[in-house]
């Protein structure tokens, strides 16, 4: 691999994803490189006409422009199944925070496997995940098993075999791990789970949208995942819930509310469960932020998955490479996966000063994020980061080291 | 009282409240007369601009944005206490929905009360409120009763003192119910609920911005509401919890989220609630709905809630008095409270063809809402609500009935 800056700026005029760039609002900064798509993914550009419609719709049609947005949840979720999601319409909501969705499904497993006193999940799932389930364990006096994954690969396969049995209820996975990006085989994981028939909760926040996720051939039961990092759906946008179909109308949410009820607008006393994903709903959504998430998932599925997973590859290979060949003689190492197909589209790094060498990027307008102790996550977005962007960053990067 | 339209335009130039009207984005229908702001408020002007800054921030500063986003539930909430609601500042935080922020609240005061087996509200809360309590109820085997009130007059409080003894855990109230529009003694009902060591937990949605809510006089313990109506927070905004401030600490709500944990960006893996009212925080917020908040809350501010709350009477009682002259008649009855003073600021009347009606009325520019059966719900908001729409929504009204 030639890592000269040519050869960077060769492989973006060979990028058939290369027009998406423009498709999205540039910063003020002309020099911002902004490697932080994994956090807070990028404003489409058609995402403020979809906002300034909604305003307009609250002040000309005022109550009445609920007749279209009553059905945005369901529409969000029609567009991801299939193009970002291999998922079907019908099996995905857009729904509250992530931590709420996720709470809301982990509660509807274990309610579907009463009698099995354990959920596993791992050391690597993100916090919030990891809260959730505490709080569901201590409530309903049940086990939380957090099994140790490597920091720097991800959970293996065998640990979690190992981990797992007839009183596990449900185990609830990162597709994406948050720190390592490490990228877990979805169907492989999925399959230990079943086999001791537990339910499996997949968190999509950091894999969906840069990999395939293959919900439907793997045959995952739930999951969860937000909608502002490679979505590009804004900040603290609505989440998102998946539900196999067939579970639905098994499954029981504990968060029940008007939105999630039967012939909603009956407004009746008694809680009755919607039929298939809507049950999964509670109050009412948040448009604003809701209708600004269409313009993204558009995007992605223009795109298409396979080509937006190759060039996540493509890029973090790229950090990968300038990292060995520039970063280590500063004691820079790398905490993700080597090979590029187990990982997402982030890359961490470990330095002891990570937390100095971040600040001083962001002063010379590169945007990673910092994880502590040690971490630098660099998490190029295949929509509309370049080859000369990474490129760039690591150069100042490198310089940084160097002072 | 003078009824005629000429002494509705009296009372327009002598409203010290007036100027505010200008303050919100008029409809493109100019004849357009909404009397739905108990539903969805209207758009105040400063709205779309605080939208268009956040997107600016999300565009030009990307994650580093969120120095300023992540204060902003807070902020908001500071910015109720006192002059919308009597609370102290770090005694409320906007979050979630109102569905969620009940759930929370209820879950965490039950959790105060662990051996009272009983939950007590009443037949006219909304909806909502009821499926939530009704799930706690469910999950944690306790019996909610949900005493009878009076359709029109609302819930009397010897029946709630009759219901409530050393076995209730919590007493869940609306400030203001939605149907009947009545207005409950937050005082009294609290009083009662506090004589027998309950808990109360008041939903201020129909009552917040519309009439003074005695939280801290009241000793109210729990309070939540959505800010869509009369805070004028656009559609679906999030909705705010207030907590008591000596309570805070000795609450544990159950939706554990990184947004609730102490020391949130140390991404710790064991859950540890923050102190005070952010341990009533789950996820991320969302912004762009989150933004749209402020302005409202800044003019109901300015207006003062006295005069509000004044205003909202001499409006509801125009529409009670033309009722009675013009539309009794048809068979339309009044469904709320009669005395002014145990009214919120919207009045329901009833009529058999209610469904009809209100379509006629939409079909007219005039925007009410329905409520099954019969009811047909009219909500003047005091801020930008004149005495001649209320007129001039009354005439049509009559001449739908006329027909």
């Amino acid at each position: 691999m030639n890592l000269s800056r040519a050869a960077a700026a060769e492989a973006d005029r060979n990028d058939p994803l290369a027009p998406f760039r423009d498709r999205f609002s540039a910063p003020k900064d002309p020099r911002r490189l902004y490697l932080d798509g994994n956090s807070l993914g990028c404003q489409p550009a058609a995402a403020p006409v979809a906002v300034a419609k909604a305003l307009d719709a609250w002040r000309d049609d005022q109550i009445l422009a609920w007749r279209d947005w009553i059905k945005l949840p369901r529409r969000l979720g029609d567009a991801m199944a299939g193009p970002v999601l291999e998922a079907q319409s019908g099996e995905i909501v857009f729904a509250d925070s992530t931590s709420i969705d996720l709470y809301k499904l982990a509660a509807a497993a274990l309610g579907a496997r009463t009698g099995r006193p354990r959920i596993v999940t791992s050391d690597d799932n993100f916090p919030t995940d990891l809260y959730v389930l505490q709080s569901l364990a201590r409530q309903f006096s049940l086990e939380l098993v957090q099994v140790p994954a490597d920091p720097t690969e991800g959970l293996d396969l065998r640990v979690l075999a190992e981990a797992v049995d007839a009183r596990t209820a449900l185990v609830c996975l990162s597709h994406v791990a948050y720190r390592s990006g490490a990228l877990l085989d979805m169907k492989a994981f999925t399959r230990v789970a079943h086999a001791v028939d537990a339910l499996v909760l997949w968190d999509l926040s950091h894999s969906a949208g840069a990999v395939a996720v293959p919900l439907e051939s793997s045959g995952a039961d739930l999951a969860a995942g937000c909608s502002y990092k490679y979505l590009n759906g804004g900040p603290g946008a609505p989440a998102y819930v998946y539900v196999r179909r067939e579970l639905q109308d098994r499954l029981q949410q504990p968060l029940w509310g008007w939105f999630g009820r039967r012939d909603q607008f009956r407004m009746a006393n008694d809680f009755e469960p919607a039929e298939g994903i809507d049950r999964f709903l509670s109050g009412a959504p948040s448009i604003l932020s809701s209708v600004a998430i269409e313009p993204g998932i558009q995007l992605l599925a223009e795109a298409g998955i396979g080509a937006l997973q190759e060039k996540g590859r493509q890029l973090t290979e790229l950090i990968v490479r300038l990292a060995d060949e520039w970063l280590a003689p500063f004691g820079v190492s790398l905490a993700s996966p080597r090979d590029s197909r187990k990982r997402g589209s982030h890359v961490t790094l470990r330095h002891s000063d990570a937390k100095a060498i971040v600040k001083s990027l962001i002063a010379d307008a590169v945007i990673p994020d910092f994880r502590p102790p040690d971490l630098i996550r660099l998490g190029p977005a295949p929509l509309y980061t370049r080859h000369v962007d990474v490129w760039d960053a690591m150069d100042r990067f490198r310089s940084i080291c160097a002072r």
